[in-house]
């Protein structure tokens, strides 16, 4: 079996082991349905990875592992609900299935879950292991709030969406790393490099994925895109258009994502359009470019040899591939 | 000042250093107007006494105790919106003063806050106070989903019942409590025994709370009777009177309890009229006292000076005034 692979077989094993199917079925039905949907468990794999680079045994860090991929499934049980989103992973939401006191309830269990798994870390190392935890925890509450804020606000700037999906999405990925080099010994200030790499790796995802849903390969990328643009998503894409656009350009962006009724293939076609005149995609890139190499930065920084960034680097590229 | 206020005023200042007056607002303004709605704080005073009563600094339980009170504050937040309860002590609640996404998001991280300030305890115990915090807040969960089972259930038993408020009330008073007492450096059989003493005391609580909702004299109790009957809530009161009525009186009682539009008034009067025919009143009343009997056994199986018990028993007392 592939080293990954091994892995993840050990996540698959401690998600089926969780204290879920029991009684009431109302409560826990959800939550194993949720659990069992699978996904690529990106963050667990993660943190078992940063174990293992600094010389712990994985299995030390499952408990930990586990409690990240529930908690980020609780976010988005969660978030479904606020962003109303029928679908997920091809199948339907809990709230859609069940209804929304069902997707609350449910997720608040799975919350509680998950810091049940990670009190079953090593003692000496919980109130570390809780601190790092919780305030990633508080920290992806905070960026679902600005993520909701900024639907409803027109005067969003590219800090601020880019300090969003940090909190949104990049800390998660970055806390699931220095967890779990924390749990293979690592020194505080390699601990803190892995976070720094996480981060910006986590920002230059977010952003990759902006950039497929507008211009990516319908086949490659494995969805529909313009998604984002028939959402009236504010993303890096649209808010660098305003900057680079001509005023009759950017008012025509404006009006555009304040339409909710025009025909998608329409709109979509129109928006990107207004994109490409405004040479998004390129900076878009270039972007992302730029957070990979401060993300390398920081990985460099860290002593360790070759071989034992290769599983990290291995998974991570995977991910980048999808843009190619 | 009365020990017990003491107490209160370091548990209040305890909440008002929380790291939640920041940004976004969206997120943080929510929580403020919850934390600062006040209450008694009767959970957070259980900890701190039963810390007291083990010969505890409070203090050190402090963490603990404020942990406690931002969950139980969270678990209103998402059953307001369960219940749809627009008021909340005399206010506006979370979800109708905002939105649903609001209240669920804030909610969220409430028990993300809550779990921080738990990590602020000893170290030492941090595994043993997780255990306790985690298995009570799962619990609580899973009696408010019985609550909402049921609500559309035709088929609930007595014993269900005092189970389902067992979880959604009685546990949350007994790990105040045992975490209190494990913080004070109680034996574990002691602390066991507290918890026990808490979750009879709390199921006698609730039971008491049911049969004032019913029988209640609105200037002592401060609250309009009868809302039980109006919302159709199966109570202990309906479930015994039930048990206890003749075929006609029970097949009339059912009836009552599937209508939504009758006069007010009128539907008290006679759900009323025929609880006293089954004598539940009474009913209610010895097994308030069985549940108050059996949590004194526990208390007085725990070899502790008259003096030592006398805050706690205070406490209580005030509680069960209420009904008298």
């Amino acid at each position: 079996m592939h080293p990954i692979e091994h892995l993840q077989a050990k996540i698959a094993a401690s998600l089926s082991n969780l204290p879920i199917y029991r009684e009431p079925a109302g409560l826990y039905e959800p939550i194993s349905y949720t659990l069992q949907q699978g996904g690529k468990r990106i963050r667990p794999l993660l943190t078992l990875i940063a174990t293992q680079m600094f010389g712990g045994n994985p299995d030390k860090a499952l408990p930990a592992a586990t409690a990240i991929e529930i908690f980020h499934n609780f976010t988005l049980l969660h978030d479904d609900i606020i962003d109303q989103a029928p679908l997920r992973r091809g199948r339907d939401t809990v709230y859609k299935k069940w209804n929304i006191n069902t997707a609350i309830l449910s997720g608040d269990t799975m919350f509680a879950v998950a810091y049940g798994q990670l009190a079953g870390s090593d003692p000496q190392q919980l109130p570390q292991l809780m601190q790092v935890f919780t305030k990633t925890a508080i920290e992806v509450c905070e960026g679902q709030q600005y993520d909701i804020d900024f639907e409803n606000s027109g005067d969003v700037t590219i800090d601020a969406y880019l300090n969003m999906i940090r909190l949104k999405t990049a800390v998660l990925l970055a806390a699931s790393l220095k967890i779990g080099a924390l749990i293979g010994g690592a020194a505080h200030q390699d601990a803190e490099a892995i976070y720094r790499f996480g981060e910006n790796m986590g920002i230059a995802f977010q952003l990759q994925d902006d950039l497929l849903d507008a211009f990516g390969d319908e086949a490659v990328f494995g969805k529909k895109t313009g998604g984002d643009i028939i959402a009236n998503k504010k993303t890096y894409l649209y808010l660098k258009a305003l900057e680079c656009s001509s005023p009759e350009n950017a008012s025509a962006l404006r009006k555009w994502f304040c339409t909710r009724d025009s025909e998608p293939q329409v709109k979509i076609a129109a928006v990107l359009d207004l994109f490409n005149k405004a040479g998004v995609k390129q900076h878009a890139e270039n972007l992302i470019q730029d957070y990979i190499k401060e993300a390398m930065s920081h990985l460099d920084a860290i002593r360790l040899v070759e071989k034992a960034r290769a599983p990290l680097l291995e998974l991570l590229s995977g991910m980048l591939k999808r843009n190619h």
